[in-house]
């Protein structure tokens, strides 16, 4: 695994035993290698890649225009700030609180802002420390398992399952309606549910919801929401776990601008913890939540911040609401590519993601095989945990040339 | 502390007991606090912060225009860019190496970009774990200690010492020349380490380093040395720790754009992990790092690190030099002033910050009498750890007028 010269000085500090747990690579570090690694040995082929779930049109001009006016500012004097507040500018929360929570009683001081969802999920794994235990759906974003094995939550990963030790797996797939069967879930301190879910595009309706932040609270655990996603979805599925009665008193939210808006390098992000949500002995989470923001890192870029909101208003969301739709046209190109070719497709309609399903197939084999007979790159399905083998996720993020492309390519390889 | 109506539901999840340990307020929101309770109480007054190191300068033109035009590009289909290298954009490592560590063989590669140094020390903590013993410089910068303690390295909080069980406090003060008398200090894992120091505004000389180097070769232990001020030397104390011969097989470097380039709302920073640091098995430590890097945050800003790039050009790097150069001239103004009161004064020299020492005092006591007689917002020394009790920071970031009026105030106070 690694060589060391025998005259190199060693260090008596031990490695951290819960980073040698971790499988070898991060799911996606591991597949823009095996993209570059084709590249080489395809220097002239066109590789499309609906692999990593990143946004790829132009960020809209008033959105931009928000962003760059702070910038400019920057370099006059009566226009320069540093360090603002460690919460995030106050406009921004207030905007956040009522465009996306407006009848939801969640307030502008219930909202954190960040530079990304998966920091704040690293923040929140890192406020509730060691001792907790966790479920996850799966398959579900790597992020929440990882960051878990990193705090030291989980046993050693277990090669026969692919599940970590410890780690509740909540098993989402087309026989359940990719909704875990809630009969069969032990008891965690904490639960990750993502909707609409990335991997599989699915989102949960209401009243599964409804039933998730009952078990929840009849558990006496925190639910850890990922609505990163909502702007996908078409049909009745809440957008916010908030909208559920309740779920103040068991559920913090964490969304970002990433995929809406085309922040994903841009990076903004934000976490509604509310303050009804309490710990064991009465103590407020939103507390803690506030300790970490204050010492651990320093919100986002002030640009960024401006940026979203920009975003936040009526031409902004106009704008961002013109870019999903734009990437849900091309769900639904994949979508009906993979129908068509007499694939089980799920997923897309509320989401950017397609997930197909190669009953019987290994998602790497797969993987692999589209890859090298088509030059596109997906994602294979059991990257996301081991419910996701035999499916690959498929991206709707890319410019419409490359998606219809990257279709007629699977058509000729499945015809 | 806190009230919680008799109906309220509680979660079963325990409160994590390392977040308890920690003592009520982050030091520089407790600041802002007092501030904002003092400008209630005394509205008309102009209250002036030499409090929070936090930049007043405006961003150079040549910086922000490096920054708006990549803003712009992401307004375009050629120019947009979403997910980058998840340590950070090549060209911006590759100044970065080139501009600070020319002579030091670090290469490109032992670059890791982020949002800034407060998040990289977090960053190292959670990566290090909860199983390593620290040092640290007293008084620092509170936010070693605090993760230090969020991620459960320490013991309870002593009242009576005003310290953590189990870091090892290393006292810096004027009778050691602000340099920890080695040969008193226990052998820990991790030793911080920031020069030129916040807050006492010392720089410790290469002789000293030299022997901290050594201390930790013959320790075993891995120094995380913080140059976030390195630009603000005048004399030929090191600029990196890199600069001391064997410093690779010790040493993590930690830095920053935020004082330099003005950048302290922008957020950038990096993390240097040389690839000769090895843990005890041999292991080496940035293999752990750059999967914490892939893992638990996204870089920085795409627009921040093409500020970054901007900055490291030849005009960018006249530029920064010259805010720099103004806000050492504030340093000497504050200096000069407490001077000629008669204080005690020390740092300054290679530092925006200026360490007073008031012998008998308590520092909050002193704060709370500047600011209530002159309404100049400084930072108590005792927030930095017990051995900067007796002394404040005068901190030099500032418009010219309001340090000089803040100089004034202090005159009439003292006289």
């Amino acid at each position: 695994m690694f060589t060391v010269c025998c005259e190199a000085h060693m260090t008596k500090v031990s490695r951290n035993a819960n980073m040698a747990k971790l499988k070898a690579g991060y799911l996606f570090p591991e597949i823009a290698r095996r993209r570059s690694a084709h590249m080489l040995k395809y220097p002239d082929a066109q590789v499309i890649s609906l692999g990593i779930g990143d946004t790829t049109e132009p960020i809209p001009e008033v959105i931009i225009s928000g962003l760059a006016k702070k910038a400019h500012a920057l370099s006059t004097l009566e226009g320069y700030s540093g360090y603002g507040a460690e919460q995030g500018e106050k406009q921004l929360r207030a905007a956040i609180a009522s465009t996306y929570y407006a009848d939801l009683s969640i307030e502008e001081s219930d909202i954190f802002v960040s530079d990304g969802a998966k920091s704040d999920i690293s923040h929140l794994q890192v406020m509730f420390g060691s001792n907790v235990t966790m479920a996850v759906q799966d398959p579900s974003y790597p992020a929440y398992v990882d960051s878990s094995v990193i705090l030291g939550q989980t046993g050693q990963f277990q090669k026969d399952v692919e599940k970590y030790g410890k780690i509740e797996y909540m098993k989402c797939n087309p026989e359940n309606g990719f909704f875990p069967d809630l009969s069969t879930v032990s008891r965690t301190d904490i639960i990750f549910f993502c909707s609409p879910n990335n991997p599989t595009g699915n989102a949960a309706t209401r009243e599964q919801l409804t039933r998730l932040v009952q078990f929840a609270k009849d558990n006496g655990s925190i639910l850890v929401y990922d609505s990163g996603y909502a702007m996908f979805i078409s049909d009745d599925s809440p957008r916010s776990i908030f909208e559920i009665p309740g779920a103040k008193e068991v559920a913090i939210e964490v969304s970002s601008f990433s995929k809406h808006a085309g922040f994903t390098g841009v990076r903004l992000g934000w976490t509604v913890v509310p303050k009804e949500l309490l710990y064991s002995d009465g103590f407020p989470v939103a507390k803690d939540f506030n300790r970490i923001v204050c010492t651990t890192f320093n919100v986002a870029s002030n640009i960024s911040q401006a940026g979203g909101l920009a975003c936040l208003s009526p031409e902004g969301l106009e704008g961002m609401h013109k870019v999903v739709s734009f990437y849900k046209e091309n769900t639904n190109i994949i979508m009906e590519t993979f129908i068509s070719l007499g694939f089980s497709v799920y997923g897309g309609k509320n989401s950017p993601y397609v997930w197909v399903h190669f009953p019987g197939q290994s998602s790497w084999d797969v993987f692999s095989e589209i890859l090298g007979k088509t030059h596109v790159v997906t994602t294979p399905g059991s990257g996301f945990g081991p419910a996701g083998d035999g499916f690959i996720r498929v991206c709707a993020f890319g410019h419409r040339g490359n998606v219809l492309e990257a279709c007629k390519r699977f058509k000729q390889l499945y015809k």
